[in-house]
């Protein structure tokens, strides 16, 4: 295969360290729906390699191997970030990379992209995918447009999302489901409010029920999940001077993944009874499946330990079609998103390490 | 006197009845903002009488006797409306006039007009007051920029507002406060809430307070005053994923005119014991004023029943300046700023007979 040399490309050196890859990767922008430059560089890097076979779509890429192992495992990571704030280019401080993308997952999607340029012999296939629009509308995402464009792309027996997880395993997420409760009065002038109905006053019976909610800690295969229950808006009122008739409580539930839809619904509709609820969110959690044999020997290989993933991530897609898959990658996720987001070196490499001791075992 | 004739002035008869008057004010559209051909109209009919003495401040209109008499008594209503929704011209309908300014106020305005042509020797000295800007916010109100500009103007010992009452006099007003209380907490990811500290579930106490609260009903000068106590408002939230850092409960104080400003607070920091509170609104209510010798000579003369008013009304200008006031006019108060608004006819005569019959009495 002839690479392509644009000379205006960015550069990948994949024989670089990942550390050195990660600084690289950050300092190319790529706030979502502004990856073409980095999937660029990424398919540029990858098509010299002979043992990858490269399919692009969008600004998502996929590398496979074709050894004709009895088992495929996906390897997969977002490459957008969230908006930029000052805090690009990248600098080394104390033992961090420090800026955008740092975390949220540019360490994790160096880590595979110098091991799918170094193992060419793995004792599974692989698929390496790197994809587009996390950070933004469900509806864009990259590996979810991948999955309906090239479905056979994403088959395998096992998946890893290289989302930060401080270089432990984390498996499954908790699912997710937002509702509205709307409460009903009758609007009056408030100098004679005796002649209204306040459906503000009447909110207070349904935050009442958020403030003593005690939230269930469930164990699923092995993990526990602590579940939540939280308004996250609170709306109401018409003018300084009327009986509001109308307020809305909107609350977000995130639950176990051993709860389906349906019944995080269900419960929801028990725990606030006889209020007039709508479901506006809703998505499934992924159960960890850390019971299957790739995965516990995935486990054994990167250090043993596995904990719960609470927020809802893409693992979830691979979940929802029956292939078991974990979070591994560098960084501390509480830094997603933030200002001052910096990884760790040390988790970039163990990451790395971890990765290549499992995918060099026999 | 010279009578003003501009062809194009909407021409009132002062001579008509006081319905076929409410009829032709209620015609010429004075929504707030917009007196200027109403008040002229009302300057121009006024003009040719030579026991008026006529002032005009902006759209404001003063005509006063000069008789020498022992008292005075100030008679004032406002001339502008809220917006016209496609209910003028006026119509009459099953023994209703039907139309904006119907109830407030112009069945009030048409009955002190038709009075003041007519009564060129009343008992007590008179002073009629037509003003402007009433419907809207209070710096901008016509009587009390009169009261700033021309206080003289407004000197008396008595003085009735010609504000839609059913026909009943409605002595003093409520007071008004607004509070916002505002809860603090900690944001965070809703997918580990137990990080933060949702202000939303904070606002439960607030709104318990509220919905168990019982509203006072205090008798103040003969007359007994309900009390309110309402949420007006509520907001609080950030993304449908985050734990809210902060909630605001805007809460509307109607409070008897026993009560001063200063002791409406103090309640209302008792009731809200603990909370963060802020004053965003705050105006004395008005005492009845009915021991006084000519407001039971008035009460007398028009039926001998008075009521209390609940809602805020410019009767606490005159309170204020230690002259009792009362409400006394045509109209239902809860027809004001409907879209149905409307008078019966029965109720502009009855405000007629009843301030001639006190006005004409020695």
């Amino acid at each position: 295969m002839v690479p392509v040399t644009d000379p205006a490309l960015p550069v990948l050196d994949l024989a670089a360290s990942s550390v050195e890859l990660t600084r690289q990767l950050c300092d190319i922008e790529s706030v979502s729906g502004n990856e073409r430059a980095i999937a660029d560089a990424i398919e540029a890097s990858l098509s010299v390699l002979g043992h990858l076979t490269v399919t692009r779509d969008g600004d998502a890429i996929v590398a496979r191997t074709a050894h004709g192992r009895a088992k495929r495992v996906v390897i997969a990571g977002h490459i957008d970030t969230v908006p930029v704030n000052d805090n690009l280019p990248v600098r080394e401080q104390d033992g961090f990379l420090v800026g955008r993308g740092t975390v949220d997952m540019k360490g994790g999607v160096a880590v595979a992209l110098k091991l799918a340029a170094e193992l060419t012999e793995p004792p599974v296939d692989l698929t390496w995918i790197w994809y587009d629009h996390e950070e933004v509308a469900s509806h864009l995402n990259g590996l979810g447009r991948l999955a309906a464009n090239h479905p056979e792309l994403l088959a395998c027996d096992f998946a890893i999302l290289g989302e930060p997880t401080s270089a432990t395993v984390e498996g499954g997420c908790n699912g997710t489901a937002r509702i509205d409760i709307r409460l009903h009065g009758v609007r009056a002038h408030s100098a004679r409010s005796w002649v209204g109905h306040n459906a503000i006053h009447d909110a207070a019976g349904v935050l009442a029920i958020l403030s003593n909610y005690v939230a269930a800690e469930i164990e699923v295969d092995g993990l526990v999940y602590r579940e939540g229950l939280n308004a996250v808006g609170i709306s109401g009122g018409v003018a300084g001077n009327v009986i509001p008739d109308e307020a809305v409580v909107s609350v977000n539930f995130r639950f176990a993944p051993s709860r389906s839809e349906e019944d995080a619904i269900t419960h929801l509709r028990e725990v606030f009874a006889g209020y007039d609820i709508e479901v506006t969110d809703l998505a499934a959690g992924a159960r960890p499946g850390l019971d299957a044999p790739l995965a516990q020997d995935f486990l054994a290989a990167v250090g043993g330990r596995a904990l719960p993933k609470y927020g809802w991530t893409d693992v979830a897609r691979f979940s929802a079609l029956g292939i078991p898959a974990v979070n591994y990658g560098p960084g501390d996720p509480l830094k997603a998103h933030a200002d001052d987001e910096k990884v760790a070196i040390a988790e970039i490499l163990e990451c790395e390490r971890g990765l290549r001791a499992w995918l060099t075992s026999s």
